[in-house]
Parts: structure tokens; C-alpha cells; sequence
């Protein structure tokens, strides 16, 4: 896959600083593993968040999710909302495949609580899924439970973007989309705080494509049929189709509540990207925190937590926004082509950009003076 | 006012202990004041709940709202909702005046917080609301904006309940409702909690109407229209309409969304007694808690607060369905007879629970044996 | 399994008629499958509710959910209450084989559609659970997909209750549930319409059980240890655990929003059995409507639909609420006593029931005069 | 006031045709009317929109709402979301005076329905706010009652934009904004709807503002304090506070759920005006469609309505997205300068778009090549 990112085409999203990573992995103790399913027939796969180090299941995290288009199959999200509570990692995949990776989550997390001897009858695995079958002959559902294991045994800070795991046959405004993720650090009284977002990009129409708030997409239409650029041009969109997952992490003391307020500040990133939330598109997103666990069954009463100052969510607000447009273009920048099932091949935008860029030199682009 | 509460029949609502008051403001620093209108085309007025006896828009409480059938004009619950804050104290009235208190709730804060010097420009006033128009000439919006005033000035933790407040002019079960509270403490881990609920009731169909889980309300029916009982029968209730506001506060430390559980467990009390959420009943329930205060602008970025462990929530939800059966049975119990507008005459419940007991004896009726 | 139902122990709720059946059933169209497992480490099963005859993917249901506590893992409803529709069959099973049995419906609706030419590539299976771990040795995930399927292939309207299907398992106030189901048919301008309901129940407390209002559930617990009685005793309930799933159907031409509505009248239902909604019991409810089918790509942009009045669902309320109250009691009049994988026997209801009967007959407990 | 649009300054927002008015009023029946209050003190006002020329509290609408961010005290909502039904005008004014607003509603109603021996004796007003408090000495809520009913007489498809009515003294982007309007037309079957978009503009940093999706308001910033320009420069917007309301009116025959539906993506419009959905903005969205009534009292049990054929909705979510950007740049484009009560002066965005214009030709900008 491709080492590329939105900034190695001189695109800077945003005016906060990023991690050092610039990625959900950011956040401390999150990692992120891969399964990649590339055959003939299937370009599928799926990507496993692990949300910390520990078991997550005895301890459980903070979270809270927020649906903006709901023509989505994800799963786990009413316990989530319930309880605020995370208590499995959050795994993405194709949306025929939802069931099993439910089932592989299960699994997963009964094994890991038979070895540490934590008792785990009821299990409420976060499953999220777009929808591939433009690339992916998806209704043979090739992800199988080992994938699901494998992805998160080999999860690690360190991992790939672009046309891999449960991004691997996914198309965003009708280019190769996938797995992008980006990262944002902000202080409050002096304490640096980050915030991570990684996506599932499969969702978007060319035309409406925007690549750091600039008419890339139109760009790109104009020019699709000129033979002269020999440049793949992108698939047909007729409709903002397919789905986005969008999850969040950070190390901010949010409660759930506030959580679910910075779901919502994602999604104004994925509508910086073009996006109008079209009918078909399921926008979904998840987040979580790492800044503290919520007590068990053996634990008192009452517990003290850290609270964050609803007054001082603008940071947070802001990081999400850019997190998730950078994330997106991520997804975009890191993808290499792909060829589906019925033979077509998926192209990328990365040709795109690098010639937008020669015609369109940013300093005419952006600052007119 | 009448002094009877529905335990001065005999009747003992659930397992757990009532605070000393038996009433809302068991929960220490909540008062609730009344202003009551009385006149011939008048029977309405406005019920007040501080929820602390300091500034609640400059130390602001958590809480949450649950809206279980909406065909009411309950107004703050959105700011609630969204940032989980109770702001000013909570006003009960009429349908058609909650403008008008919502009004008068803007003007005590800023007059509050003006005398203390703090900045107020944004303010949201929580007015929840019944419709009284059986008894009270609703068109004429008799409540003033001094009523409300008066109500928060003599807000005390002795409070009258029945015909009272924004209760004077509300019908339930066919019988004269109005205003009734109750509490419940629970213990965890060594530590007394309590919670208490307060109702504007006005909503059920008299042959639904469970006291205790008897069907007090068949009871009545069947023998309303008996000459020899001369006991003023209950009126026409073909529909369950009219609303029911449930308020429920506490010390224990939840969080806003464990408040939003908490609210939805008042809702089995409203159903214990015998409403099936009729079309035409506005079923709405706030809770706050008065553990902590949430912190504001000056506060630092984190602060700690305490935090309820949710694997022992079942007492609270317990206590909460408890406490509003009983405080609804309160509202019918402590109610006086009124006279509408129209002339109509709305009886009490009292003489028939006294009949009902009288033939129909607890030892016969609760363990057959 | 038993063929008893709760008015074969003279019990009658509310006061609206049943349909022919008294099951969710006597909605035309509907039917009702079960596959049980009973093994000596295995008491589960699923049971498939189809709603309509036809291919419900390509003649799309009005359809709506509501979640009451969300502490659960039920499936389908986010694209439900985004979209109105519901596309396949319910599925009903234990908690850690929802997964499994949504490939599983997966799978029925891809082989359905092909057979039928349909093109289906995005599939929203509806799977609901309880937790049947008391009796199931459940993180063995007893369900297979082929189990999934047959109970689609046996689905008929006349089917059992009790310890069967995805009621195997299940535990209810302490006694065998299982699944349950009652219907009420309501007049609307002369016309009939039916609203039936189907439970899987397994919730509550022993002491809390109301059965027609009476308290039958302290009956039982003052004399479960009673050896002269040789009746087996309930299980322990400390806390209202486990979960309930409500379906409603009806041919009532009602929209997603009203058939959200009539959901939560279902769960007055609920709360008439005793349970006050305990914090581990996921309360969740699904509601369609067989009156008409939703337009597909190739209709036209607009259709006319009927639409239900909005003045005139008291009625479907109540049928709602009695409706579901009754199934919960049939799920327990109807089932047999299952020994779990542990060796505990599960009682059952019944034997209670009559001894109750006998001691308190009901001249004397329901009308004193 | 100025009769400015942002066509006017070469900007056209996306693809879709306007209709005539390229106003909410486009949708026939639909009227505006505003009461403007402009003393040294006060900036602020009243707007009505009429929704029917018709009653519409004998006339119920479709309608729906959405909330973005609820830091906001709109009125009116939870019944909206309950029954799915409009029944009053929509009243936009300043966040102090929705309490005498909400009551000269439900005078309003009570006179025309007694003038029309429509009984009322339940009135659910809807009333949206933002706070004008930069501008306006908010605290004295100078809106009378007389405003109210004399907006709502006055209304008409011909109405102002810009500083008038409820956006006398509200502030977008650091530039007066107010009201704004914009319409779009799409073709379903052959057949033109219409969709109208009115905001009541109060968000947005300046920094952010993106006009036609350029970075205006960088372009601003950056010579904000040239004193060579000569050109009024915008106000301190260090955070996104102040609120938007967002009004669509439809002749699409679309169910409530579908309004909400297309409520969503007048939102997109807002962030394509670079808003990242600030803490302090409360974002709320009201929809409502005029192609049909909903059944009364003495209507039919069962009514055929028109329905909206779900898998054609994308030109309608693309109208909300491109009308509510497109309303948003107009309430800018049509302010007129304000002076605030503390003298300080609000300039408008028009002379910055000019000179953006001049330095930043069109070709140049957009169509790179």
C-alpha cells in the first residue's frame, strides 16, 4: 500500500497541530489492525480498533455514538448509548459480513476473559460496516472469524491507510477510498490532550469532492474524459452512496454526554469533505476515551471520575472537525487502485491531485491579493 | 388544603423507606412553592421547584429529561438534553401559560443574578405543563407573571400538595388530581441516598385507576352512579388525556444520562397507577441531581466529580418507580374538591378509598391464605 | 410443550377482544417459527417471525422501534427508524448468537431474492435477544445458521409458546418464560383491525409478578419454601435481569412514527407484569404494520398510502398494552419446566397459578362488594 | 434594508434551479412577515412565518425537527417530533423573549380559532431563537406581544431579508447577519416541488466564513486591520457561539420522518458555510411540508395521504443543503450596518465580497486550468 497522506500534496487541514503519528493511534494505547482480503473476487477485509492495552471488557471505557443517516447495519450501538460504556474493541467490515465479525468479537472477547478469569455471559460487540460490493462481490461475505482474530492480534500503533482492511474494496467520491486516519492535539490549562479519528471512507459523488475546501471533484469531472491526461478517471457516482464510519478517540476526560457531542463535530468534517449525507449513505459515528474506566461490579458505590468543562469543548469540537476531514482525505491519499471483481479497476485520486496541484499552484489558489 | 396522604388509608406504596417529609424535598436544599388561583373562572396556578438553595444558573446541576409521549409544550428540555444542565428552577403551570412563566422565570434569574453580580444574557427557564381546562377557563391564561414570583419566594421544604399550585385546576383518574410528592432512601454501600419525586398529575381514565394495584378504579365505576352511596361520582373519562409531569431529584451523584434512567423508572409509577400513556397525555419527566454542581466558565478544564456505579442503579430505579406511584396517589389523596369555571363540581378519591376499605378489608384483599 | 394459555386459569386481561387465534398471527399474513434446542448443556433456540407472505425485501413494511433500556444487543433498528421499513424476518435468539443468526438471515434473504430475481446487495436483518444464560450453557453458541433457516421454513400461523424456540432458555419473574403472544381486534368507523404480540420474555422479579393485576408473585415467594406445598419454587431474582423483546404487528395502516407510539405502549404491558425495568433487562420493541407496502425504486416518485388518524389510537394503544401484557403471561402459562445445563430445574408458573385460584377465588379478590 | 442577494456579488450556490422568489415563499401559501424594533437600546425583533393561508391549527402540516446542538430554547419541538404535526405559525426572536413570543402565539391562535368556532383549548406554539445580546440590550426583552400578532398580519410572500425582523440584531461570522432565504426546485416524475429555506443567522468565527466554499473570511482576517482599506472590519468571533434556525417549507408530499430527514441536510448547508457547530450555537432545524393536511377530529379513522418514494430523496436533501447555505450567505449579503446599544457598529460582509471579488476574479478562482 501506499506510504502517501493528504499533506505530501501540500493539503494542511485545519490549524491545529496533529500527533506525532497523526493518527487515531495517537491517543495512547489505541492501536489498529488489518486484515486484507484480496482475491479475484473478493477485495474486502476487515480493520480491528483496540481501544486500549488492557481488557476492555472489565474495563470498560466511556463512549457514545451518534447516527446522523442511519441506512446502516452497525451494531453494539443501544448498549453503547445505554451505559455509555465501550466494552469490546470496535471492529469494521463489509456490510454482509456484520454478523459474523459480531460473532468473531464475541469469541474473541470470551477467550481473552477465560484466560484472565473474568466471568462474561452477555458480550455487546461494536461492529460498523459500509457497504463494498462495487469492488467486492460481497454477498459471498469472504471475511471469516480468523480474519476478525488475526486483525486484532496484529494490531499496532503503527499501522497502514488506503485500500486495506475493511477498507480494501470501498470507493469515496468515486475513487479508491478506505482507511484514513489523522489526529489533533490541543491544550487546556496547560495540559495536552489528543484527539484521533480513524474512518471508513465509502461514501461521496466526484463532483462534490472537496480536497481542503477546494473544488477538486469538479476539477476532476471536467477532466475525466480527456484522453490526453490518461489519468483514471473516477467511477460513476450518480448518488452519495455507501456509508462512512467515523471513530473517535481521545484522551479528554469527556463524559458520554460529551462524547456524543463530539461525534457530531466529525461529521461537519465529512461534510467539508463534499459530502450531503445522501440517502443511501450510512453516517455513523463512535467515540470513545482512554482518560479513565468506569467502575465494575466490585467496585464502591460511587467513584470520583475526571469532568471535563463543557465550556472549553470548543478545542475538542474543532479537533474532531479537522481530525475526521484529514482522515478522509486520508483514506483518499493512501488508497492504491483496485481491481474488482467484475474487472474494473477502481483508480485513485493521488494522479489527481498532483496534477491539480501543477495547474493550480496554491499560492494563486488560496490567498488572492 | 387537605393533610391526607394515601398511606392515611392504609396504603403503603413498594419496600423501601420514604425520607422524613416523604416528599421531594426530602432531598436536602429542594423547596417547592405554590401559588394557587382561586376564583369563579379559575382554577389554575403555578407550582415552583428550587433545586438548591444557592444561584442554580451560576452552579448549575446535572440533569436530563425523558419525554415518553410528547403531546405536551414542556419548554428547556433541549438545553437539557444537550448539555445535561438544569440552569433555573423548574415552574409547573397551565397548558396555555407556560409562555408567560417561562417569561417570569427569565426575569427571577436575571434579577438573581443580577443582585449578585453574575453575567446573565442566556437563560433557560424549564416550564413543564398540564392542561386544566375541565376546571379552569384555560383561554383567559390566568397565572401573572407576580404568581410565578410569589411562588419561588415562598418555596419552602413544607409544602401542601392536592389542589394546589399548578395542581389546583388538574383532573386524574376523574378525580380531583393536582399536586403530590414522595420520597425513598436507599442505601449504598453504608451511605443514605434519597430521591424524591413531585407530580402535576392530570391524566387517566377513572376504571383504570390501581391503588396499590387494586382496581380502586373499577371499584368506583361500577357503584358511581349508585343513589345510596351519595358520594360525588368521578367524572367522564373516556380517554386518558391531559398529562402528567414527573420530577424527580436526588442526592445521589448521577450522571446526566444516569438521570435520563433514572426519569424513565417514574414512568412505572405512572403505569402502576393505571395509565396506558394515553394519546392525548403529555408524559414528561425531569430528574437533577443536587450532589454536584457542573463547573462553569472560571472553573478549571478538569475537575472531578463523584460518579455512580452502574451495576448498583436498581435501587434508585426502584426508589423512583416507587416514589412517583406514591406521589401520584398523594396528588389524589391530599386533593380538595373543586369547582370549575362551568360550575362543575370535581370529587376527591378520599370518601371512595374510605368505602373501599371499609367493605373491601386488607386482610382480605392482599394475602389470601 | 403445554398448550395452556392464561385464561385457562380463568385470568382475562383488559377488555378488549381477542382475534381468532389470540396471537400475534391473527394479523394476516404473519407467522411464527421456532427451532429449539435442548441438550444437556443447551436450552436455546430462535424463533423467526415472518411478516407477510410475500418477500418482505422487496415489499418493504412500515416499521418502527423504541428502546426503553437499551442494555442489549438487538439489531436492525437503526436502519429502521432512519428509513420506516422493515426488510427481513425477526429473529429471536440468545444474547452471543445474534451474530450468527444475522448471517443467517443474511443468507435467507440473498437466497430468497436470487430465487426471485431481486437484486439484493444490502440486507438490514432484524435480530433480538434475551439472555438465556441460567439455563444455556451460552458462550457455547448452541445456534447454527441452519437452525435459522428451518424455523423460517416451519413459520406458520399457528405456533407454539412457552419453553420453545428463542424461548427456550428464558427465565421470567423466577419461573420458565418463554414466548408468549395475545392479539386484540379494535373497531375503527366499523372496520376491524388486529393488533397482536409476540414476547420473548425473560425478565423480572419472582416478588414483583402481577398476573392480572393481582400480586401473585408475593403469593408465591411468602410460600416458596413452604414444604407442604411440594411445589417447585421459583429461581432467585435479586434484580430485574435479562432483557424482553416485544414485537407488535398489526393491520393497522399506521405510519413508522404512530407504530413507534403503539411500541411504547407495549411496554405498559410490561410494567402491568411487575417489572419496574430493571437495569440489566434490555427493554426493547418493534412494532409493523402489514396494511401497506412501501414503493420500491421502479414505483413511482409519489404514491398514495392510507394513514391512520392520529385522533383515533387510544384504542390501538390499549390494544397494544393488553396485548403484550397477556403474551408475557402466556409465555408463562404456556411453558414446561426445562432443566438447565447445570441441573437446576426451572418451575414453572402453573402449579402456582391453580393453588392461587383455589385459595382466592375470584369472587372474592376482584370485586369486593 | 438592502436589497442585496449573494447573486448578486457573482455567487451561485450548486446546481439546482430557484425558484421565482428564490425564497421560502416560493412554496405556495407560504408567507413572512417581521416587526422590526430599532431604538438605541434595541435591536431586535420578530419574524412569522405563516406556513398556510389557510388555519393551520384546524389544518394541521406534516412537520418535523432536528437538533444539531441544543443549546437553544426553541418551544414547540417535542410535539412536533410526537405527532408529527404543525399547528401554529413559526415565530423567530431573541433568546430572552420565546416565553411573550410562545404566549402572543397562542393569543394569536385563540382569536382566529374563535373567529373561526374552531375549538382550541390546546395550542402548541413554535418558537426559535437566537441571542442578539452583541447588538441588542437583550436583558430588557423589548418584544411586545403587539410585535407578535402584527408580524404575523403583516406577512406575505414578499418579505425582507437581512437585518429585519428576529435578525435585526443577531451576528454571523463576525458580519451582521439575520434573515435569509433561498428556494430550490427539483423535478420528481415531471412534476416541480419546491423546497424554501429561511435561517436566522447568528454563528460562525469570521476566520471560518466560506462563501460559495472560498475562503472569504480568511481573506478578511488577514486584512481586517488594513487601515488603507477603509472597510468597516467584522467583530471579535474568538468562538462559534449564537445559534441558527433553520426553517425548510416543502410542497413534496413528505412524511414527518422524511422531513427530518431532509431537516438534516439543511445543516450541510451550515457547515458549507464553514460553521463547525460551536458549543454555543444552538443549531435547530424546524420542516414542514404543505402538500397535504392531517385528519381532524371528525375525519376518517383511516385517510389516503401522499407518500414520498424514500429511494428518490437525494434531490431533496440536495435542495436543503444548497437552499440553506444559499439562505445563510443571503441574511449576510442583505444586512444592512447595525449600531449596537453600546455603540458599537456590526458592518456587514457586502463591501468585503466586493473586494474580494475585485482582487480574486471568478475564472481565476474556480476553474483552475
Amino acid at each position: 500500500m501506499s506510504d502517501l497522506r493528504i499533506r505530501d500534496f501540500g493539503i494542511t487541514i485545519g490549524n491545529l497541530p496533529t500527533g506525532p503519528r497523526n493518527a487515531i493511534s495517537d491517543v495512547a494505547g489505541v492501536t489498529v489492525g488489518h486484515t486484507t482480503i484480496d482475491t479475484p473476487r473478493h477485495q474486502t477485509g476487515v480493520t480491528v480498533i483496540l481501544p486500549s492495552p488492557g481488557n476492555v471488557f472489565s474495563e470498560k471505557l466511556p463512549a457514545a455514538s451518534f447516527v446522523l443517516n442511519g441506512f446502516g447495519k452497525s451494531q453494539g450501538l443501544l448498549q453503547i448509548d445505554e451505559l455509555g460504556s465501550l466494552e469490546t474493541p470496535i471492529a469494521l467490515t463489509n456490510t454482509l459480513n456484520v454478523g459474523l465479525v459480531h460473532d468473531a468479537l464475541v469469541e474473541y472477547t470470551l477467550q481473552r476473559c477465560q484466560a484472565e478469569h473474568v466471568p462474561a455471559l452477555s458480550v455487546n460487540p461494536v461492529v460498523c460496516e459500509c457497504n463494498d460490493c462495487r469492488l467486492n462481490d460481497i454477498t459471498e461475505r469472504a471475511v471469516t472469524k480468523e480474519d476478525v482474530l488475526s486483525a486484532a492480534e496484529c494490531a499496532s500503533a503503527d499501522f497502514s491507510q488506503g485500500a486495506v482492511g475493511a477498507g480494501r474494496g470501498t470507493v469515496s467520491f468515486g475513487f479508491k477510498g478506505g482507511i484514513g486516519s489523522s489526529s489533533r492535539v490541543i491544550s487546556l490549562d496547560g495540559q495536552d490532550y489528543t484527539v484521533g479519528v480513524l474512518v471508513q471512507s465509502n461514501m461521496g459523488r466526484t463532483e462534490d469532492l472537496l480536497v481542503g475546501g477546494e473544488r477538486v471533484g469538479r476539477f476532476v469531472r471536467e477532466r475525466a474524459s480527456d484522453p490526453s491526461l490518461s489519468l483514471p478517471g473516477p467511477g460513476e457516482t450518480p448518488e452519495d452512496q455507501g456509508s462512512i464510519i467515523m471513530v473517535v478517540a481521545t484522551d479528554l476526560p469527556a463524559s458520554d454526554r460529551q462524547l456524543r457531542r463530539i461525534c457530531k463535530r466529525a461529521a461537519v468534517g465529512l461534510v467539508r469533505c463534499g459530502s450531503y449525507l445522501g440517502h443511501g449513505s450510512g453516517d455513523i459515528m463512535v467515540a470513545f476515551s482512554t482518560a479513565y474506566t468506569l467502575p465494575g461490579e466490585e467496585d464502591p458505590a460511587v467513584v470520583t471520575v475526571p469532568y471535563l468543562n463543557e465550556n472549553l469543548m470548543e478545542k475538542a469540537f474543532r479537533a474532531a472537525a479537522e481530525g475526521c476531514e484529514e482522515a478522509i482525505l486520508n483514506s483518499l491519499a493512501a488508497a492504491d487502485p483496485v481491481t474488482g471483481f467484475d474487472g474494473t479497476v477502481c483508480g485513485t485520486l493521488a494522479p489527481w491531485l498532483s496534477l491539480y496541484r501543477r495547474i493550480s499552484p496554491p499560492q494563486a489558489r488560496i490567498s488572492p491579493s
